[in-house]
């Protein structure tokens, strides 16, 4: 149990689930004296958020954070930030079909074998909702890591079922490439070539899978705690905390399976200006060594299934066993990879905070 | 700091560098009752070290693991279990190259940011020398793991370099099968090949990567802790703590990306005689939903990288960031990933088990 | 930082300040299937707040809890159950006397040391206020072990100043008993004592200090982790966290300094009909021997200090060390004692309930 | 389970029974460094072992300690810091009287409630003889202390049965005043006394209780974290985990209950020189407001009872609850407290240094 905490020094703990009356985050750990206020939140949230354009569910969900503690002032005080969003009345409806019945491919099952019961109204604590709560702590971690050290985190959408986005250099990207379409693909052509894909597969009632990578520049060298708390090892775990996702690799990932030693490794090089003033030119290893940030961009890509939310009727079982019919009726997003975006950000800004609040306490 | 703990409840902390006295493992949280001596450690540790076969280096260790504590008349007593596993002394030999000269792939660099300073004989702390004591922990794991629930943990090689092996159903491959050859791969033709190719590539003064996969059977559903601790996220970190890990996938992995919803599912059928009575025909998911158990295997993959310690001369920097060229000489692995079978069922030993106990708690 | 944390399987979060927007906490790790709804946390909130008798503060609080996650269909799900308790509006009031100047005896000038700012309306993250929050898990707590358990934990007042309660056996105290009177001293002559003496130094714009006694009954031996985690360790803990507490003892307490190997001990006996059957007459070890529960009543007793909220002007410094004179005018609690036995059950109700499913864990 | 690690950032994991083959202790997350060899851990573990003067046992054990890793050059490396100290061969016996039957006071009972089983020789790991881990950890803490920050640790005997110790400014008490006598009381016509008390009780083969009080000096304003971990309430966890302890207090302790507020606080006033520059003339607070220090010295002080290992015939009961008698014959102190100084210093240098590394994380 108690699997809802995450970080050590920027301690992030959620509860909410789709259904109840809200999400709340604690964020304890925050130091003292960030200029902080709802304001800061929401355009993450908004990123988030269901019915932002044609591609996603047209779900409605107005995902308006309360501050709760740990701010005063306009600064916050270093006690524990509590956020609140309430979730919107959901409209009245029959879940009597999702009660008794396992929709394949979600959590559904798996819950009742742990727990013996579940909240079945939108998947309940296992429904996406509960990323909201992440992806408002995270906005508080983009904005003490962008002031106070410069770091900046920014995913994108790179794949769409067997579409490729071209994306030459990925730490090079903006904000503003990956927001200027729905797909948030930083390459326009394959972006409108993924936006069709993705109508085709909602207009069969299907859905389809995708891939997205996070970048993270600013990163000094040095951070991540050998053996277990490699910042490779924390992000790992974080990026396979969110929902549906089934693989994730950093820098040349599985590629390396098929590379000599001769030719992986990045060469170091002087780096006049940087401290210490050591780079490299390439980044294969995805900007850490021995799983400690070595300078470079932190790059690393993750595998999203395709939502097994589909309005087709499937064969599936009951709760005692049965054989029967299910269809998942409710509105859905086809293609989950634009808005996991924020939520992907979110965990690497988590994972990169901690380790920079647990590097300070050495150094 | 404080990287060197990992598990919750089951929780295994390390200390140890390559070339110094020894490493030692401190596993908390061991039930009571079990028979342990250290007969039961040595296997798993003889599968670790080199000098195994006439592909992994001919380097001598003879890790006989000392019991310090925890065990009394042949049984655990729930206290924590010590283990020491003396470095042999090393041949007497001169560091001064790597003393100054960063090489490349490794973790000098980052570990000289991180801390100012290193114990660089033999890679120090960042040697997988260190996983001496989780394969030592991951043992006593198994132990507890097979006798009290019947599940099994088994690694195989499927991948050197460009090389696969033919692997159709991983939950039916048995030990013998794997230990069959040097490489650790089942699949005998397979084996065969890649072995020729480490070879090749050690005569060339090369190294080369390549891809495990790890499969559990026996778990029951309803491990894993929603939203963090999910089985997955746990499991995931668990292999990217491994040195060299650039890359893990469960179940179908990165081919979800190109999936379509309407055939990525696994339908739950009924399973008479399992509890609960429900399974699934396919495993794409591998063996999770929602991050917690499902009851059918649980599969994962992952890529790792070729060694960067060739005996070539190559371009570095030194600490001051000058540059230079460095050689390493010492006797490596051409190819690590049989050497790395043991090690990552040990990790995915240690999370288990934890999960074991933690579900234990609630129920 | 991050110390808003407590426990390991029954994990509390809590957030919130004095005056600010509301306290809010996150119990995670509470099993699924408890009945709760807002009525339980009440009668617990009720008993903490402000305003309940003509001894302490007659500053109201409403303090209505809102479940916001973690119960559906009136049970809970075994997912994080997040309770929010809102401030009511404080009056508008200039606080600007506090905002640069020290109240002696409160934490004014530690948190400015520590965080280099405060939220100082009424004292906010060091107000007693945030103990709502721990009062609400509490009750869960206590719902809990009382339903599965048996188990019971009752507060009395046994100290005002120089007067003493006669309590012979404070195990066979009952709730009827302590809520008798405003004091919470199930002894009544002492009581009446107590409130007089309460009322008079109210009279005379000064705080008196106190002693409360804490009694766990129904805890089976076999509870505590040695070595770092014993019972009483936690307990202690749990204890020196409250405010205004300076002095915790178990059992026999400071008297065993003076006490005899030979008359100390309790000797063991045989107890049919409990599990194991064995007992002792006594109970001077309070509960627990080599920190881990034997079965009998845990018992334990601590001091709480008399409030540093006095309405006399009293010399002080201000924010840069001058020397200055500060009064505190709020409304404030003439003696905590009443107020702190809810606080301190709770606290003891929460080191159960974890030690319960930690223990859990290894059975 | 779990329960023998401690701290959060400077994080001690032990290992080991009373006559096993040795002791361990990890100490992970000590910073890069700092010079340290077996020398420095000697005088701490010597202060600590059994047989240094007439009026402990004559029990002998060398605690000859060995750094496995962690230090390299004489520094150490910020890895994990492995000491083992090596149980000397206990002479061959018979514990069968002790395998069945419970001493009373001690944790045989407890500890075979909880576990089904125990290491019955010398009390296992519910000996004091695990403390030889604590007190290595906390020398490597004191020296860190010492050297960055000028914090020292010290405690002292103030109480042996009905004797009290007159130590009127107990922060400017020496090490030297300490060791000046075999009971480590500084008050020299008292330590006469209480050592005459000591042989008189053993030679009426029983045992007697005591106090100690432990000052830290040079802490900083603003070590602690509210609200759980308060240092207050770290400190008396840690108190409270060694063996023996029924009782802490912090400053003026139980006597406050019996105070009035406008007499209790202590006075800020300026302390030109001090960062900031702020103090108070008293310090009946211990060092110490809303849980956060305070600039001036920590004052604690513990309740330690009379050992339970006296050799005298004893009732108690088997393992199965009947009637029986005992006697413990082995040599034992007749009094703790002496031992109980180094202890008791190493504990409270472990919460420092701990605290000491959250604070940095967020300053």
């Amino acid at each position: 149990m108690a699997g809802s905490t995450f970080g050590t020094l920027f301690r992030v703990t959620t509860a909410g689930e789709s259904h109840g009356p809200g999400n709340v985050v604690i964020v304890d750990g925050c130091p003292p004296g960030l200029e902080l206020s709802e304001a800061d939140l929401i355009p993450d949230l908004q990123r988030r958020k269901p019915g932002q354009s044609r591609i996603t569910t047209p779900r409605k969900e107005d995902d308006d954070p309360e501050i709760l503690s740990g701010v005063f002032e306009g600064l916050t005080t270093g006690t524990p930030i509590a956020v609140l969003i309430r979730n919107q009345d959901p409209r009245s409806r029959d879940y009597g079909d999702i009660k008794d019945k396992y929709r394949p491919g979600h959590a559904d099952f798996t819950f009742d074998a742990k727990f013996g019961r579940r909240d079945y109204r939108g998947g309940g604590r296992s429904s996406a909702r509960e990323t909201t709560a992440r992806v408002a702590a995270g906005a508080i971690a983009r904005k003490l890591l962008a002031e106070r050290l410069g770091v900046g985190v920014l995913g994108m959408v790179d794949q769409v079922g067997e579409l490729h986005a071209d994306i030459p250099d990925p730490g090079a990207v903006t904000l503003e490439q990956v927001e200027a379409n729905p797909v948030r693909c930083p390459d326009p052509a394959a972006a409108e070539q993924m936006e069709q894909l993705i109508k085709d597969v909602r207009r069969r009632q299907d859905s389809v899978g995708g891939a997205a990578r996070v970048v993270a520049t600013g990163v000094p060298a040095g951070w991540g705690e050998p053996v277990f708390d490699k910042l490779r090892a924390d992000l790992g775990k974080a990026m396979f905390s969110l929902p549906a996702v089934m693989a994730v690799e950093f820098g040349q990932g599985f590629a390396v399976a098929e590379a000599r030693g001769s030719g992986h490794c990045d060469t170091l090089v002087p780096a006049p200006g940087k401290s210490p003033p050591i780079g490299t030119h390439t980044n294969r290893a995805g900007g850490m060594l021995g799983g400690i940030s070595n300078g470079m961009p932190i790059v690393l890509r993750c595998a999203v299934k395709p939502t097994s939310s589909i309005p087709q009727d499937r064969p599936t079982v009951d709760r005692d066993g049965n054989e029967t019919v299910i269809a998942t009726r409710g509105r859905h997003d086809p293609c989950l990879l634009p808005r996991f975006v924020p939520m992907a950000e979110a965990m690497v800004l988590l994972v990169l905070v901690d380790h920079w609040m647990r590097h300070l306490a050495v150094s």
